[in-house]
C-alpha cells in the first residue's frame, strides 16, 4: 500500500508530514477528507484534525509523531532526519518542542490575521504578537549563530517542522513587519537554506499546492 | 556529575523530568533558581521557563525532550519507556503530542481557576472547559479500551507525562467535576494505575513536595 497522507496543503502540519515523506525519498498520496466526518473521526484522527498518515504497517495522527516514524521507517534512506548523535537527536527533540509551544502559536495568530485581510492585515492589533515573535527569533537567532542548523550542524526533523511555517512571511506586504525575519542574519540565512531543498521544491510544486510560494 | 534537574516540584513538567528519571532508578538533584534571572536564561533556557536538566553530557530544556533523552541514555536500565515495537514507538510519540495539544492545556486552565480560589472554585466559567475536557476523556477512553497503556500493552512515556497532571483533580472538592474521571471506568483504572507506581509514590513522598498528594 502506497502512502497516503490525509488533508489539505492548505494546512502547514499537513506539508510538514509530506516533507518529511519527499526527504526519504518516498512518495504518497495526498487525500482530501472531512475531518469532522464519522468515517475520519472513527478511523484515522477521533481529534478530528489533519494530517493523518496511513502506510501498510500503520495509521498515525499528530504531524510530528508522523515526521518521526517516517523518519524511523526510512532510516537508510533519503536524508537522515534524526540527529546522528545522541546529543544531536536530544537538541533535535528540544527544538521541536519549541516549534510547537514558543513558535507555532505565535507564527499561526499572524497566519490567521494575514487571512482574515489578505490586502492589508491589520499589524496594531499583532503588536505584542509581533515583539513576542522578536524575541523567539533572537533566541533563534543566537542559536544559528553558533551552529548551522537547530539541533548541530545537520538538517534534521526540528529544522524540517519550520519549513512551511515561513510561507506566511512570503505572503507579507509590509516591509516593516518583514524585517523581523530579514533583519536576522543567521535565521534569514536558515530560511533560505531549508526553504531551497529539493525535497520542499518538489512538495510545493505539487498542484494541490495553491498557497505555498517559494520565497 | 549527577543530575541536575532545575525547577520547582510546583511544576507538573518538572515532576514528570523527574518521574522518568527514577523510572530509569537513577537518583537526581532539584536545584531551585530564578527562571528569569540572566544566569539561568544564558546558561539553561533561553526561554525563561522550567525545567532544564543538566548531566556531564548535555544540557537541555523541554520536559518532552528531557523525558526521551532519559529513556534513550538509560535505555537498558530501569522501565523501558519508548515502546518495544516501532507501531509502539509511534503510538508513544502520537500520545505525547496529544498530551502537548489536546490535554495539557485544558487541565491547565482547570489548575489556574482551582489556584485562584482553592477552596470554592469557580466552575461556571469554567464550564466549555469542562465539556471540552470531558470529550478529551471520551478519547482515551476508547483508547483504554482497546489497550492497558496509551501506547499498547506497555507503560510508557506517554503515560508519565499524563501522572503529574492528575493531581489537578485530587485537588477538587466538587464530586460533580471529579465525575469527569470517575465516570470513566478505564480512564480511571489508567489514572489509579499510573499513579501507583513506586516512581511516582518515591517522587511524591519528597521533601520539596508540597503540591501533589497521593490519589
Ligand atoms: N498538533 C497537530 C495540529 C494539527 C492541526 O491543528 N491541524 C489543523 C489544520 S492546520 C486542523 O486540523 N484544524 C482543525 C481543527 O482543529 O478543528 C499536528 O501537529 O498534527
Ligand atoms: N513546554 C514546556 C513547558 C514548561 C512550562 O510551561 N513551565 C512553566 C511552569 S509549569 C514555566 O516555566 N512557566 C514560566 C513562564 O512560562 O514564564 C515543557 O514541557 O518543559
Amino acid at each position: 500500500m502506497a502512502i497516503k497522507i490525509y488533508g489539505s496543503f492548505r494546512s502547514p502540519f499537513v506539508m510538514a508530514a509530506g516533507l518529511a515523506v519527499y526527504e526519504k525519498d518516498q512518495e504518497f498520496e495526498l487525500v482530501s477528507i472531512n475531518m469532522k466526518s464519522p468515517e475520519y473521526l472513527n478511523n484515522f484522527n477521533p481529534f478530528g484534525k489533519i494530517p493523518s498518515y496511513q502506510d501498510e504497517d500503520i495509521i498515525l495522527f499528530e504531524s510530528k509523531a508522523i515526521m518521526r516514524y517516517v523518519a524511523t521507517k526510512f532510516e537508510g534512506q533519503g536524508t537522515p532526519l534524526l540527529g546522528s548523535t545522541v546529543s544531536e537527536q536530544a537538541l533535535c527533540n528540544q527544538w521541536l518542542e519549541v516549534h510547537s509551544h514558543s513558535f507555532t502559536p505565535l507564527i499561526l495568530e499572524l497566519g490567521r490575521a494575514i487571512s482574515r485581510n489578505p490586502e492589508q492585515p491589520d499589524f496594531s492589533v499583532l503588536k505584542p504578537t509581533l515583539e513576542a515573535l522578536a524575541k523567539v527569533f533572537d533566541i533563534y537567532e543566537a542559536r544559528l549563530s553558533a551552529s548551522k542548523y537547530l539541533a548541530g550542524d545537520s538538517y534534521t526533523l526540528a529544522d524540517l517542522a519550520h519549513t512551511p511555517f515561513f510561507y506566511i512571511f512570503n505572503a507579507l506586504s509590509d516591509e516593516g513587519t518583514k524585517k523581523i525575519l530579514t533583519s536576522r542574519k543567521h535565521v534569514y540565512a536558515w530560511i533560505q537554506d531549508i526553504s531551497s531543498r529539493p525535497a520542499w521544491k518538489k512538495l510545493s510544486d505539487r498542484p494541490e499546492n495553491t498557497y505555498y510560494k517559494s520565497s
